[in-house]
């Protein structure tokens, strides 16, 4: 048991490690040297944990990925914000999540040298969070929060993409530090399209929310940890 | 007269390799070798109009933001959404906006493997694109055109912003196919947010209208030469 929780936790450090070398140079020039330094661990240990270079970014952005639902809220349309404010907090603050983004933006990767177009995280973190936000908005449809036109897919395809310049033109311009109030302005001007126009005061859209999100998913996880263990002893 | 029109040919054809070579590379790894033996110049012909290669990609962006200025509309919202649907049109079938783009949003050019996160290109582009849709919804507002709550530098923010991730996962995707029918989905969400209810109805917004547009600008460019040369043989 000792030794399997050793074995999560070497793995982890070499995650984050790997996000923040990613992040730092961008795949094509991160090396694993580098990453294994940073991460204080042997070689061995590394390769144990991941086969190569693009074994480890298939990590760091599953990791993003796996970062767990968010507490249920009183309508679907609240989690699907929840989701966007709570992203552009991560951008801002979590390693991983940046990496993560960094590797599917990467444009010229070292596979696209022989002309190929060849990054090869490209596309799919998108497709998933569009598919993602298509099932919210097709819950959020059941519950009759949308207006009768609308159209989950497009919705979603739509606040996936704009999402995706928004976080990159915010990084390119003042390193993200204006993320969070750009994303609040996407919402305000696309959810009056979208919504009910019941739903509509009902949103809580503040940048103080993501924060708020946070601590209440660790209480969440904390209590389920509680119960986990309680669970062991029995 | 014959020399400078010949020296302005070889400038287009220089520029036209150059953009060629830069979407299918990236920067980084393009050489001038290879835009020389591309555009079927010598290396001093290349060197009379371009000092280096980051020249040469100041030239590009340079070159896709000189395409002009639309023939006018009878809104200002018409102009603005003509803007993107051009935009979307240029992007699949015109290498120097791809180029363009593809330079604005490369990560990790050449200069920023010293950490120094160093792409010269980075910004300029999406700043300049958001200042003249400012310019232009502050017109549409003088015209009535807006709801009175809008801000016309939020707005064109987020339009920058959002059309930025738009095209680019598009591009991601599918090699930008389905991009004009995801632009035409921004705007029918976003509109109904910015323009007074009686102007909505007039937008055209087709799949078919940069077409449209691009030919009567040429012959409104055609007319202008016309006049020109009348001028100059009086």
């Amino acid at each position: 048991m000792a030794r399997q929780a050793r074995a999560i936790q070497t793995r982890t450090s070499i995650l984050l490690a790997a996000a923040e070398v990613f992040d730092e140079r961008g795949y094509s020039t991160a090396t694993i040297t580098e990453i294994i330094a940073r991460a204080g661990v042997t070689k061995g240990a590394l390769y144990f944990h991941f086969s190569s270079k693009e074994d480890l970014a298939l990590g760091v952005i599953a990791a993003q990925l796996e970062l767990g639902p968010l507490p249920a809220q009183r309508t679907k349309l609240q989690e699907l914000t929840d989701q966007g404010l709570l992203f552009a907090h991560q951008l801002q603050h979590d390693p991983l999540t940046r990496a993560s983004v960094g590797l599917a933006m990467d444009q010229w990767s070292e596979s696209g040298e022989n002309g190929e177009g060849g990054n090869p995280f490209h596309g799919r973190p998108f497709q998933e969070w569009a598919d993602r936000l298509t099932e919210l908005l097709v819950e959020a449809r059941k519950r009759g929060e949308l207006l009768p036109h609308v159209d989950p897919a497009e919705t979603a395809e739509l606040l996936s993409g704009a999402f995706t310049g928004i976080q990159w033109t915010s990084q390119v311009l003042c390193q993200r530090r204006d993320l969070t109030r750009r994303v609040i302005a996407m919402f305000r001007h696309l959810l009056p399209s979208v919504a009910m126009p019941q739903i509509l005061p009902t949103l809580e859209l503040t940048p103080e929310r993501a924060v708020a999100l946070l601590a209440s998913r660790d209480a969440a996880l904390e209590a389920e940890e509680a119960e986990d263990g309680e669970g062991d002893a029995a």
